[in-house]
């Protein structure tokens, strides 16, 4: 789903254009596209028929983070995490439920009833059936980590797990979990089950890692393996992307997944990764968006 | 506002009942009393004169947490929490706002309007002032870790910043920074500026550190001491609190702040630490619960 807004970014930040711009706009365009059924317009609702929106912020420079959760009828979620996460803003930087609709409002925010004929239709299929959710199978929360002269980026967001509970909070809005970032070491952001990715700290213990020494991908994968190494049972499905403070890049999953990655020494990319962590480039016509 | 809980709790692990059990009573008591203003029943409200309660509870033997944020008329956020936490519970065990009520309502948890006269006659003396609120002096959250012959609980509650905006999240609903455990490891809590505290992913962070083979105390000193040496400006107020997996107790704090402690090996005895991390024992005299 990012590949897209990472050929668009990349042209932006060559033109130096700053990453805290980009990295919104870059999502903004994934939750304004209403054919992304885990993001933003057209996400998939909860288990009342109700969108809720999530997303989170953080600027490596500043170590500020901004966060909304269950946000209803707001646009780009990401925009309010962003402007939540104001160095001067030292109380209040994350907020949920109506409390970030009334954000919205008070702050200038576009809002928008985020739920669509198709999503909504979707939602029906699943309700009426006797098929219980028994697992996530979607990855599907956009997630940027973003560099240029200054420093590093975080941010994520998503419309989170279908058929939820009215007011469930993933990984998406909580910093260390979601996303992380250090100018100083490294940024990190990750999808999958939210309440798995949760118990691990994903993104911050990946970021911890790379102050260690650790690659962006040794440190991906070493978050990755602790937290496997932790459970009594299997861990459900999670993936997480890094970069360290000279842009190079890291990734690790426990399933299949697909990234993009631009950088001033590489054109815009996207591949595929799989459990093994093989990575491959993928090709035009593997590419949808 | 822990010692008369703590030599409760003390007095039934003596006689082998479960610390998950004698945490949540202990945590209750303080949730249900309306004369401590930062707790549940009597705490206060949010800039909109609303009661939100916040909860977490991490069981260090399965590695599973929950938490309740902005939870309304909840009697004890506390058993919601811990109620989310258990294991066969794979999704939806962070739940926010009015989905916290319907939970409760769902699953037969006692409801409350937790605003009292008190607390709204503090409300209404702030609100029409001109002071505005810049800084909290209050570090209020309960925090309890506690062990037993199975492992080690970490859980904490809390009404949050006075004032705060609708929906606001502080640190106590977050795993990783309000509370953490590892039963293998250790356990730790914290308390004061939550927006502080999920910077440095206290709890996670003091926990970590004593798998390197720190002391919970100096757990504690270092994971605060780390957050500190991170930040550009002055540091508000935290403290943590730890337990290892032998049942040693660590603190730290950057302010004043009271705690207590017990073991098998020890009486129940409450304590006063400074900035300085001198820690000075507490005579009858001081403890006023």
């Amino acid at each position: 789903m990012s590949y897209a807004s990472t050929v668009e970014a990349y042209e932006r930040l060559k033109n130096n254009e700053k990453a805290e711009d980009v990295i919104i706009d870059a999502i903004c365009k994934v939750e304004d596209n209403k054919d992304l059924h885990s993001v933003g317009f057209g996400g998939l609702p909860n288990k009342e028929g109700v969108v809720q929106l999530d997303a989170g912020y953080m600027d490596g420079n500043s170590g500020c983070f901004g966060a909304v959760g269950c946000a209803e009828n707001v646009k780009n979620p990401i925009k309010l995490a962003k402007s939540l996460a104001d160095e001067n803003r030292h109380f209040n930087n994350f907020i949920v439920g109506k409390g970030a609709y009334k954000y919205a409002i008070e702050n200038g925010f576009e809002t928008r009833d985020n739920l669509t004929k198709e999503a909504y239709e979707k939602y029906l299929e699943k309700k009426d059936s006797d098929i219980k959710l028994k697992s996530y199978d979607g990855h599907d929360t956009v997630c940027f980590v973003c560099k240029d002269e200054n420093g590093l980026i975080s941010a994520c967001s998503t419309s989170g797990l279908f058929m939820k509970e009215d007011g469930r909070l993933g990984d998406t809005p909580i910093v260390g979990c979601g996303y992380y970032a250090d100018s100083k070491i490294g940024a990190a952001s990750a999808t999958g089950v939210g309440e798995e990715i949760s118990r691990g700290m994903i993104s911050y213990e990946t970021v911890r890692l790379m102050s260690e020494g650790y690659s962006a991908m040794d440190a991906c994968k070493k978050a990755l393996a602790k937290l496997n190494a932790k459970m009594d049972r299997k861990l459900l499905s999670i993936s997480v992307i890094a970069l360290d403070a000279n842009g190079n890049y890291g990734v690790a999953t426990n399933c299949d997944f697909a990234f993009s990655y631009a950088s001033e020494n590489c054109e815009p990319k996207a591949y595929f990764v799989n459990s093994k962590n093989e990575i491959r480039e993928l090709s035009e016509n593997d590419i949808i968006d």
